[in-house]
C-alpha cells in the first residue's frame, strides 16, 4: 500500500473516534491535558471523578462535597430491584463485572432517576428566584406541578423511612460548603422552601429524600441534572459490588427471588389443545 | 486528502471488520451468501437462525428439530433468576431490550450452561463408542466421573421435577427424526444408556433433565457445545420478554423480590464509630 | 415454626410473583395453560412465541407470517452498534450469553425502536381511515407531522440503502397474507399510501425500510406498538449470536474499534498542574 | 390471614435475603453496622467502598492508598472495548446507565481480569519468600511458568507503552506507604524482583504494568485476588462514564466502529437458492 495514502485513511478514522478526555502515545497518558502520573496520588479519587467528567480540576472542597454525595448513596439494600438483581446474578456462574452490569443496567427513570428530575425542578424554580423571590418562585412551580399531578413533588417523600436520614445530613454538609464559599447555597434554599411550602399545602411533612438531598449537592457543585445519573451510578455500583461479593462468597446456586421450596402463583386460564 | 490513499487507509480498517455472515451494497443486503429476499418468506425462522451460525441453509427437518428444541425451554417461571430480574427490571423504568439484557446477561455456567457441560460429556463417551461399544463407553466415563466427584453427571436429575416433562417428550422427537435419518441418534443412545447405568450405579433412577435432553439435539444437529448456550439464549429470550411484557402492563414501580412491605434479615455485627 | 402460619406467609410471597404466562408443579410444566408437552413438537418455533407473548394459539398462517418478520431483521452488519458489540465483547473474556447481552442493551429508541414508532404512526392514521377514507387520512396525519418536524417520516427512508431490499418483500409477503384472510391488510395499504404521498411531497420516493414494513407486518397480527420492539430483539438476536460467535472463533484478544496500531485523535485543551 | 403465620412466612422470606452490609428500618440506615449520618461527611469515598467491601473501617492511610489505585485506572481510551462501546451505546437511545452497563460487562478475563491473575501470581510468590528467601521464590515460580507457557508473566508488560506511566509511579507511592507502616511492602519487593528476574530470562526489560502495579496495591491492601475485578470496575466506570457522556452531548445517532461511509469486508463464499 501507499504509505501516504495509508495515513490518510488512518486519520479519517482516528478523527471518527476523537475525544477531549484521554491523548496516548506509547509511553504517555494523559487525561484532560494532565500527565497520569502528575494525577495519580495528588488528586483524591471523587477529584479524578470531577476532573474527567468536566475537564477542569475541583478544589479540594468542591472534590470533597462531591465524595460525600458519592457515599451517601451507595446502598438501599436488597428490596431495591438493583442490589437483588446483583446477588441473584452472582449464583448462576458469571463474572463480578457481569453481576453489576445486569443491576447497573435497571437504574432507569423510576429506579435512580428520580434525581435527575428532582434537580431540574429545583432549577425550574431558582430561574425565577431573582425575579420574585424565593417564596413566590417555589409557589408558582408548585402551583403549575399540581395543577398536572397528585403525586409527590419530585426529592421529597419516601414510601419506606418517614425521615431519611442521609437527606438532613447532607444538606447540613452542603450548608457548611455554602458558609465557606465553595457552592452558592441557593438550592439547599429552594429544597427547605420547598419541603415548607409543600407541608402546608399537604397538612403535613414530606420530607426531602435522598434523591432531592443528592440532587441539591450536584446541582450547587454546577452538575448538569442528566449526568446526575451516572454519579447515582458510580455511587451504588459500590453498594452493588458489596452485595454481588457477600453473595458470591455463599454456597448459593442460581439462587431465586423466593426461598427455594416456594414457587408463584399461576393467575392464568386453563388451556387445553384440541 | 489524496483519494487513493484513503482508500487504501479504508481497506485496512474494512478488513478489520471483515465478516463471512453478511455483506452489503447500496440496495443489497446478503446473508451467507444469499440475497435477503430470496430468502424473506422462502425458509422458516428456525432454518434462518441455522443458516446464520454455520452458513449453510438446513434441510427442513433439520431446521423443524432445531425449532422443536428452541421451543422446549424457553420458560422456567419466576423462580429462575433470569426471569426475576427481566421483572424487576421492567420496573424500573428502562427498556424492553434492557429489561431482557440484564436477564440475558446471567445465563452462565451455572443458570443455562448445564447443557453445554452435558454436551461436552456425550460427546466424551460417543468418541469411545465405536471401538469399545456403547455400555463400556458409558462405563468408562462414568468411573472416570465419579472418581472426582459425587455430585450429579452433567444432563441428568432435576431438584424440582422428579422427571422433567420436556426431556422424555424432547428424546422421542429426536428418535423420530433419526429414523427417517435426519440424525445419526448416537447421542440418544448414549443418554439412554447413561440414564440406565447412572441408574444401576445409584440405586435410583435419576432421568435426564432438560439441559440433558437439548444437548442430544443439539448435538444430533451436530452443533459445537460451547454454542448450544447461544441456543439456550435464543431460547430463554422468548420467555424473558413475555415476563418482562407482562410485568410492564402493571403499575408496579422498582419492584423488589419480596412483597414490598417485607425486608431482610441483617445478619452482620453491630459497630460505632469511635 | 406454625405450619399453617408459614403457608400463609409463603402465600403472600407466592402472589407477589404471580403470572400468567406459567404455571408448574413437580413434573408439569404449562405455558399458557397448556401442558409443555403437548406443545413440544406440535407447534412452530413462532407459534410458541405468540403463544408466550400473547397466551393464545396462533394459526398457522399467523405465526408463518411472524417466522416471516422474525426472519428479515436479523442482521445488518458490522457497522450496527450492536454487531460491533458483540464482536468486541467476545473478544474481552466474557461468556457469549454476556456477548449477547451487552448488544441486545443498546436496541433502544434510536438503534431499533425505529419499528414502534413506525407502527404508532400508521396505527394514528388507520384510525381515521374509516371515517375519511385512506387519502385524506394519510394527508391529515403527514400535514400535522411536518407542522413539527422536517424529519423523516417514521419507517421511510434509510441512509443506506436507496431501496431496501426487505421492505418490498415484505409487504408483497403480507399481501398474500392479506388475500387468504389472515390479516385485513389496512395497515399494508396505509403504508403504500404513505410512500405515494411523501414522494409527491418530497419530489421524490422516499422508500418504505425495514423498520416501516416490519411495523406493518407486525401491526396486521394485532402486536401492541412497544411489544415491536421486544420482537426486533428476538430477531436481531440471531445476528448478533452469529457475529459474536464467528469473532470468538478467531485469537483476536481485546478487539477495539479501529485496526489496533491506530489511535483516535484528542481534541482537547493541554493542561497542567500548576 | 393469621397473623402470627404471616409472620413466620415472612420470616423465612426475609431470611432469604439476610446479608451482613446493611440494616435498615423507617429512618434509619446502619451499613455495616453504622449509622449512615454517622458516615456521611466523617469518612472518604474510598474509605466507604472499603468499608463497603470489607466491613470495617480503614485507616486514613489505608483509604487514601486504596484511592490512589482506583484513580490511576479510570481510562485507556477509545481503542478500549468497555469505552468503545460506552460511546456507541449513547447514540442509540439507551439511558447512560445502560451505557454503562453494556460497557461494564465486558471487563472480564481478557478485558480487565489480568490484575486478577497478577495479585493471584504474586501471591504464589509471596508464600515461599519466608522459607525459601525473595529471588529463590520468584525463581521458581518463573521456571514453574515457563515450563507450561511462552506467553507474558501475569502483570509484566504492555503491547502499547513501552514503559506504562502508571506502573512506576503506582509502585513509588506504595512504597511511601509501606515506610510509614500502613502496608507490609512484601509485594513491592516481588514485582520489582520479578520484572529484575524476567528481564534476565528475556534478555530485555518487560516492565511492570497497570495491572500488575494495581494488584501490588490490592494486594498489599489485603483485598482477595477476585474481589480486585471488581474494584477495576469501580474504577473504570469513571471513564466509561465520561465517554458515554460526552458522546452524549454530541449529535450523532446509531454511531458504528467506522467513519459512517465505510462498511466492512465480506470473507465468506456466494451462495445460491437452488
Amino acid at each position: 500500500m501507499n504509505k501516504q495514502g495509508m495515513e490518510q485513511g488512518r486519520q479519517r478514522a482516528e478523527d471518527w473516534w476523537r475525544t477531549d478526555i484521554i491523548d496516548m502515545r506509547p509511553g504517555v497518558i494523559r487525561l484532560r491535558g494532565h500527565e497520569i502520573q502528575d494525577l495519580i496520588g495528588n488528586i483524591s479519587f471523587p477529584a479524578m471523578i470531577w476532573l474527567m467528567l468536566r475537564g477542569e480540576l475541583p478544589t479540594e472542597d468542591q472534590a470533597g462535597l462531591l465524595g460525600v454525595a458519592l457515599s451517601a448513596a451507595v446502598d438501599h439494600g436488597p428490596q431495591a430491584p438493583s442490589i437483588a438483581i446483583a446477588r441473584m446474578a452472582a449464583t448462576c456462574g458469571v463474572g463480578i463485572n457481569n453481576a453489576m452490569a445486569s443491576a447497573i443496567n435497571v437504574l432507569g427513570d423510576v429506579h435512580g432517576g428520580a434525581g435527575e428530575q428532582a434537580l431540574v425542578f429545583l432549577q425550574e424554580i431558582a430561574v425565577g428566584v431573582d425575579a420574585k423571590g424565593l417564596p413566590q418562585a417555589v409557589s408558582d412551580r408548585l402551583d403549575r406541578f399540581f395543577e398536572g399531578s397528585n403525586g409527590y413533588v419530585p426529592g421529597l417523600g419516601h414510601r419506606f423511612h418517614p425521615v431519611d436520614p442521609r437527606a438532613p445530613r447532607l444538606l447540613d454538609i452542603t450548608r457548611t460548603y455554602a458558609e465557606n464559599g465553595t457552592v452558592a447555597g441557593k438550592l439547599v434554599n429552594i429544597a427547605v422552601e420547598l419541603e415548607r411550602q409543600v407541608a402546608l399545602r399537604k397538612g403535613k411533612l414530606i420530607p426531602l429524600n435522598i434523591d432531592g438531598a443528592t440532587a441539591v449537592v450536584y446541582g450547587e457543585l454546577g452538575f448538569p441534572a442528566p449526568l446526575t445519573r451516572g454519579l447515582f451510578v458510580l455511587s451504588r455500583s459500590v453498594g452493588i459490588l458489596a452485595h454481588a461479593w457477600e453473595q458470591s462468597q455463599k454456597p448459593e446456586r442460581n439462587k431465586g427471588p423466593l426461598p427455594r421450596e416456594w414457587l408463584w402463583r399461576y393467575s392464568g386460564d386453563e388451556a387445553a389443545l384440541e
